[in-house]
């Protein structure tokens, strides 16, 4: 399943649709709120995950999800729409809750407008790109990058700022997962948020949060 | 308690803070997600109640906050800055849960830069302002209201496209609700989630939500 609107500004796809399937189904002018890069687990484990690479909040991104919670339940939670977004709030404590609260079906994604996009790639650390207002920043090895979108002059300043050259390649980073893609130090990519590491490892849960998984 | 870091860009404050001694304490340049007006519960009551006005996502804007659950526990969740958003998130699903999470002790909010501030009002329903860009639109009576903080221009822009005058007076709705302020039609109220009245009627909780609740 995978349904676009672009009046309306999101999609709906199936938690396993692979990333960048989702790129080739949105019409020019429409972003999501990923990097053109394919990630073990499709749209599922990236929603699971908290999101990769982005310097904004992610969980706004993602409008609705149903999802099939530890009991066995099926969940449906959040709309489709901005607006939608009324209270009782059960689609945020499951974007980056690595599966805790059970297994995505179908996620609502946000659609943002931009008129164009860059990626750009150079030597370097996240350390060095602290200041960047590109919308997504990520280390991979010793190689930084940054992806944007927007009106033409703003990804021009905001590339300008970044430097590097820019990167036409579709990156497969799922090779380098193939345990699992999980936090940790040592491992191959880093975001703002984490250390990537091969072999699906978790951040602690909080005993509240189990409690919470459990009751579901 | 009331404290606020410039440098980091949130404000941290009891819930029982009422609203406009938080617009006080923002240094010039910093913006709250809430327009400058005065409300029933304070801070506390707004992050209950999901925010007023916004044509954003308000959850985003709530960084974290201690609560007392149901069962009396008390839950501290979130982190002060943007990217201890790191999962396992229990601050959005208390933000617009009108109370059945549990009372808040202390917010932290967001905050963020503009250069200048204006807010409008004109006659008008909300149906006459679905395209409005500004951060925050409401309707009072028969009387609409626009709230913009952001660069010259783009305010400048923004309050031209609206229209109607500017509002230099300090609103208080508290007297509006001497029952509480929840949802309903026909209150003197409305915004883009829902019609505010009298009485602190809350939207009806879905089941799963409540045994979320009683979890914590």
């Amino acid at each position: 399943m995978l349904e676009v609107s672009p009046s309306d500004q999101y999609l709906r796809a199936s938690a396993d649709t692979p990333l960048l399937d989702l790129y080739a189904a949105v019409p020019a002018g429409l972003y999501l709120p990923f990097p053109p890069l394919e990630l073990p687990g499709g749209l599922g484990g990236l929603v699971s995950r908290g999101g990769f690479a982005q310097t904004f909040f992610f969980g706004s991104e993602v409008l609705g999800l149903t999802f099939i919670a530890p009991s066995g339940r099926r969940v449906v939670a959040g709309g489709r729409t901005v607006k939608n977004v009324q209270g009782y709030d059960l689609t945020r404590p499951f974007v980056g809750s690595f599966g805790r609260l059970g297994q995505a079906e179908t996620i609502t994604l946000r659609l943002r407008p931009g008129l164009i996009s860059a990626h750009h790639a150079r030597p370097g650390t996240l350390a060095d790109a602290q200041d960047s207002r590109a919308r997504f920043v990520w280390q991979h090895g010793d190689t930084l990058h940054a992806f944007h979108f927007g009106h033409v002059r703003e990804v021009e300043t905001v590339m300008q700022a970044f430097g590097g050259e820019p990167v036409t390649a579709a990156l497969d980073y799922r090779p380098l997962f193939p345990g699992g893609m999980g936090v940790g130090e040592g491992g191959p990519l880093r975001d703002r948020r984490f250390g990537w590491a091969d072999g699906g490892q978790v951040p602690e849960v909080p005993a509240l949060f189990a409690r919470v998984a459990a009751s579901l």
